[in-house]
């Protein structure tokens, strides 16, 4: 049972940026695995007026030490030029099982 | 970064519905950006038999300030006589960066 | 309002799985309601390579005195030896309405 449990959230209106951004996060080994859910509908106010689109949200799992590095990696190959990145600390959650081989 | 930060979240079977009240509630600046997921598929008991339907979850992004004027939007426009509605503080997230344009 | 509100998650390759775990697990009154999301994009290393593959996630809400046999019902019949399976325990959550008929 992990003392240190973290998961970083972002989301993306490109679906290739979220595979791509997994893929390099779990072959660096900074984060256990990753989710992409999607195509979610977003909905919010840009200049006034209301706006919608479709987006990826992508969730990485992983450790208080990485977290860091895994936000770095967002921002620095994410498209927009500082995108919304939600750490949640969810260590109170009790984790039952699940493999984690290398 | 928000010192304050609610997410109000509902399911309903409408997708019509749960578009329209993500652009009434971001229209009327009740939040700052609003989430359909779905459809996802739900499991209930009703009067004794398991009902399984299509839903769509809506995630609404907002302040403690004006989460009860979500929810009072929410009961007053959705189908059901008394929806559940769920307000998450995530306060204790770390948020980083996010562009909030008016 | 209940003041004792848990929602056990897991994820599974196999729709089908999802799908009797939840009416086998509301049918048996081990949860209020179930629901399923996906297919959702998994990402995570296995033996050294990285691995991609779809998912669906569940989650089932329930009670802290129910939980336990939740998690034990989704060892015994989890195509996985030994799945991973999240306990959240959202008390402090509030939440409004919501019909809970027999």
């Amino acid at each position: 049972m992990p003392t240190d449990h973290i998961v970083v959230t972002f989301t993306t209106d490109d679906k290739k940026l979220a595979d791509n951004m997994c893929a390099e996060v779990i072959a660096a080994d900074l984060g256990q695995c990753a989710q992409i859910e999607g195509p979610i509908t977003s909905v919010f106010r840009w200049h006034g007026e209301v706006h919608t689109e479709h987006e990826w949200r992508v969730e990485i799992e992983t450790t208080a030490e990485k977290a860091n590095a895994v936000v770095e990696h967002i921002r620095a190959n994410h498209g927009i030029e500082v995108p919304e990145v939600v750490i949640s600390d969810i260590e109170d959650n009790v984790m039952i099982g699940g493999s984690a081989p290398a």
